[in-house]
């Protein structure tokens, strides 16, 4: 049933009126570009496209195994957990819940599903749609709540799996809370690691600038952090990194309001950092100008701070320095090839482990950063990024018995299955079997 | 390497007179037969035989996807977390530390051992013959201490995973403690249920006795509650427990002291049992004689008592019937065709869901018993039993995102690594891209 | 791409007008009933439906194994042949065809299409929906010609693989003429065993008549051989066959026209039926009457012949009874529980193994039978059937190594592409290697 | 069963009387040196750890997949073909047949063995080797005689499947006469390319020089052509490659006689070559001096042949460079960057594609030649090599429908089972359900 859901709705997000309309409505509550949005809504397409006919019930595909006599077969199930929950939040308004929801449902499920309140309009059409495309009305609660309701409610229901998305502090309360019946998708400090080999300079310039700008910086996948080799220092790379940046503007909403943090907080950090000795501001660092966005918000031009890494180092500032700020905001370093070992330990202190990339096309160089990191998921090549991945590359954090991915058929048995094993042992019992003695 | 020193150490099990040494010293230490203690160290030698050869490696498969455009591509990798720990309870002293210590070095991990005290020389053994065999001193931390200060050594170390086996009520405070970074064997309160089919009486009551008293009903696979269909109430099978169980004797064995309870709190816990209407004892009910068992552990003879099954449904009841006693100790219950529902309303509302047996060859019958619950091990057909899995069956609870699994190579897989993915994107980037605008 | 032009097509096909039209203009060259045709053509949008967006880059999934050295590591791939060809049949003009066309493109191939040139309109119109559909016309060359050109065809073409739906015999040759480089999928000589257990009369009944005559037994599925259990033959089992046979009319064509055997050729096989000792006509056995069939096809009423047990299993007897009649045709006959064994030998001796049916509920004889046979699509149950297998139940003669399949993942990956493994070792080579003496 | 004989074979292997008795015994009838002798019992021991305990039984895994309503469930099983037969060359006389012998009874097949008669008296010791293991005596037959006289055999008994590892000729004259039931691993005429990053030279060398002449090239997958890329042609690596060819001695048997062509029609072959415009002998074209080997074997110094690749690619050079010489003989040609697309047109004119090595570190070159060429066994990196592939990676041709595998799960699944799909249709059949219409 699942599969003709799947393949209406498709269809439905393909027509361009629809998904128009879809694009819009998550730009009204969401600040990023009608590009930006509209890939939101193709992805969510895509992702349905992906578990149209049969393909719900082959993601729920088991195995069998041959057993100890005849008549005994082991059968491995992936198995539903029942009642669970699923909270995801503010910058995906689409993306996220629909492809949870249907992961949720497609593994047999019964789910309630909280998203963000400020942008749960965008979820409560989305449902609209589905219901019209056969979805029956009862397989989903949809509540709209604050998270201190929806805690209580949580504690309460006593759901059997919660799927969280959202920022690491709440995360790790509901973990405490929820006694670990939980699979988390929590922000990330993500890095990038630019090898020795320096080629296509425009290109890898144009990929740092949408990884750490596109939809102001705030998705979980944006790059924080840029590790240059001192091969690529030398380029004039950070100049059309200024370049590209200094393009954007606020009409287009290709920057736009930052809905965690003030202007003022992100500022006062800068100026923290900026203390940090051989610290110097790369470019933006000044309020944005001519907006009426309200002071509840954050509004800076793209930013980038360039710290020394032997101060990266430091314990005194390690903590500043990858403190994630939810907006458009990235450290920027560089380091000799002698100075690798000192970037992987760095790498390997970070608490969170989203996405990651490793801008190099020198598979020595890739095998020994890929194999000294855990990020969940990582990049790897001269085109590698830290954001963008579609609905085929599976999304989430890594080196976390927690972790929860998104979007692959991997990543829905991970968060919505269980390993269930059935052994069939139907016999017969051999003929002139005898009681044994006891043991 | 991992794969030798598995051909070597099945090797050294498979000789008679080192089976025999870990035989009689798990006897020494945890209250089982010679028989018993034999095949704990029989699927310890057979889990290390599967993992021979190359099959180390091939554990740590891995997929490839094609990307979006020429020269991306997306792996799927199981990868380790690093530093972990391994809590193991005092009832299988070899096999339960070697097969979970095992699976998490074979997935990369480092890991801290602790197995529980009591018994934790054999396995202190066990470690001498892996060096022997070739493990690296270094790969593992084993540790010898009291649950206090493993607690506080788990909090100061913080492993990025905690593989606990032993009771639920440890079992929850540690999940919150390490806020849910940690899989969980704990114990069950395990069902049988007889189906309509009555056939092979002698062998369906024999499964029965082992499954309840085989190692005094200390596995936490024991069966706690069987569900007999009316069909096999008329029948001999009660009587036939009955003589099986007093069969049992303390000088070999077959029955003998319960660790975590006293035989007072047991005979405590029938008289309240006793006091629902309906209830009657079937046999055992007393202490067993002429024995030196120390005081503070239990000895009793193998009990069982019948409980109506409309009492069992009842608040008053339930939590009392199903409360788990680790020990020789079973309940009855016989149920109608009319009453299936209440038998499996009883056995959701269970909030552990480790083994089951669904003992009937009728297959509308095992799809509508096995459809309707959720326990992780699983056993269908005339031959079904609730123990004895062994290393080829999946062992674990079902249900819950924190359950962990043993012996099999998805329970490896699920328990010591986690999913990441690298998308390898080398490009090349396409002739004549130029920078697009900012989004 | 292909998972778009695969969600267009299924789309196409979704829609009433379009899949009436597919409907009827099949029913214009191949004789069955509406709802048969309607049936292809939704197995065929269903099929499309299970390989939109990703699913056709997942079937390319492939696999890695760590090496053994750093830098080193092993990828399975399943591979393209390249140029490969497609010969098709009548029975199913449109079904056939394009799940071999889709699996060959979706796994990287060039294919060139034959499909029998008396049904070839269908496809041709396929064909013009898919390139609306964003098919590139040069992916594919449709060829219309008769057998002989086709055969010289493939000899001077020399594809790397053909796929062949057709009859044995021509399948027999195109194997020799190839070399061997050819998957086959056959006509089969289907059989049916009903076991001991009897229930459900009127929904096996109705099952053996649409098994037996849908299609007028035009399917290599169809059912030719039903074993009775004599449990069964006490019941009123076989004249329930005998009225729904009676039902089938040449109007609405639930019966018809037989494409490759005369009348005449088919009463004749009858009667050296009926000269075998205990032979009887149970049912049919009669020109059809009052149509306007040319006499080079054939056209009789649903019939069926029961030959004893004991005569078909002598050598003399048993090329007669299964020789496969491609029309609507069947032999039944009955067995006793201690003739089991008998019945087994039979199935082995026959030289395809392509569908089956064992309609019980008990286990222990399902086993038994399954255990026995080798046919590629069994279907095992008290709602077992020959016919009528959907996209996502495998199709295929299973015994032979150059057997094809048809439909699911596991049957486009079998017959469209081939293992490459690529171990990739970068290195590095280790510090101070030197060179090693000569081996 | 199978999983125990493993285990203990394996054992018995890694004794280093055994291993050291079987080697000699190589050597006495195959002409390697002892350390290659020893790599081959080896692999055969290491094989056989794979598949000791469980392993056997996780080889025939099925899956399953839910049905269309409830009740229904689709089993895929992989499943023996009964009747087999095995056929092996001179070359490798232990592990190719233990390791497809082993394969064939792993799946549950009835083998038949014939080994190359000149050196199949390692096989008879291997049989008693593994009957002391426990195989039973009757589950494989052995049978010693000469190649026309098993022809025959195979025609007569008809086995569902045949393997055959030797000569292209024999190979495809089986192939028609037994009507594709077969699967070949047959010779090929394997290439190594090395790409425009020069590095490692003496490491390059050295692996060049065991692929071309290690065994006296007597392997399927040793070195016959080398494209080396100009940067290469500019270092001394052709000096170096004569260097190590002339260490090769025929005391140790590094090199040694050859057992498919003679002295003279070895040298004749090189005098043809040598005519071709621009061809000159690098090193080597000499006969052995100073040894007994009779003339019927062939016996000269490691020889490699420059030919220049314009010359190559000619229609009337092609099939002189491309004919297999089983004997330590190599084609040596370079190319510049421009060239690349002529190189990979001449891989893609060869008609066998079995093992094939890309020397380069370079992604965006490997991606090129990969992508475009088809061989079986392709080693990649600047470790790559064409021979010594262990019984971890796949061995075996690709891009022919009837290509066997050899050493890994997928190569034993895929040669020695085939697909079955059993769906299980157990019932209920709907309340209510009444017979429909005929269709």
């Amino acid at each position: 049933m699942y599969g003709d859901i799947s393949a209406k709705a498709a269809h439905m997000l393909s027509l361009p009126k629809v998904s128009d309309f879809f694009a819009r409505l998550i730009q009204r509550v969401s600040p990023k570009s009608y590009h930006q949005a509209c890939a939101e809504v193709y992805v969510t397409q895509k992702f349905l496209e992906n578990f149209c006919g049969d393909q719900v019930r082959f993601l729920a595909r088991s195995f069998g195994v041959p057993g100890n006599h005849l008549g005994q077969q082991s059968h491995g199930f992936r198995w539903p957990y029942g009642p669970v929950a699923i909270i995801t939040p503010f910058n995906f308004p689409l993306e996220i819940p629909v492809l949870q929801l249907m992961g949720a449902l497609y593994m047999g499920n019964k789910p309630v599903l909280k998203v963000d309140s400020k942008v749960s309009i965008v979820m409560e059409q989305m449902l609209r749609l589905l219901h019209t495309c056969g979805l029956p009305v009862e397989d989903v609660d949809f509540i709209n709540c604050d998270g201190k309701t929806m805690n209580k409610l949580l504690q309460e229901a006593n759901p059997r799996m919660t799927l969280f998305t959202g920022s690491s502090r709440v995360a790790e309360k509901l973990a405490g809370d929820l006694k670990g019946r939980i699979k988390l998708e929590d922000a990330g400090f993500d890095w990038k690691i630019l090898g020795p080999d320096v080629d296509q300079e425009d290109y890898v310039a144009w990929v740092c600038d949408q990884d750490a700008y596109a939809c102001s910086g705030q998705k979980c996948s944006a790059q924080s952090l840029l590790f240059m080799h001192e091969n690529w220092a030398s380029t004039s790379l950070v100049s059309k990194l200024k370049g590209l940046a200094e393009r954007r503007k606020l009409e287009d909403l290709t920057i736009g309001p930052v809905l965690t943090f003030t202007t003022e907080s992100m500022l006062d950090h800068m100026k923290q950092l900026l203390e940090i000795p051989g610290s110097k501001l790369l470019f933006g660092g000044k309020p944005l100008e001519g907006h009426s966005i309200p002071s509840i918000y954050g509004a800076i031009k793209p930013t980038a701070i360039y710290v020394p890494l032997e101060e990266i180092v430091k314990d005194k500032n390690y903590e500043l320095v990858t403190k994630e700020i939810f907006g458009p905001f990235q450290i920027i370093t560089d380091y000799k090839s002698s100075q690798l070992p000192t970037v992987l330990d760095t790498l390997e202190k970070m608490h969170a482990h989203l996405t990651a990339a490793v801008v190099s096309n020198d598979p020595l160089f890739l095998q020994e950063v890929i194999g000294r990191s855990v990020n969940g998921t990582t990049y790897a090549g001269l085109r590698a990024r830290t954001t963008g991945a579609p609905q085929n590359h599976w999304f989430g954090p890594s080196g976390d018995p927690r972790g929860a991915g998104i979007g692959t058929p991997e990543a829905i048995k991970l968060v919505w299955s269980c390993h269930r094993e059935v052994i069939y042992d139907f016999g017969p019992v051999p003929n002139r079997w005898e009681i044994p003695p006891s043991t």
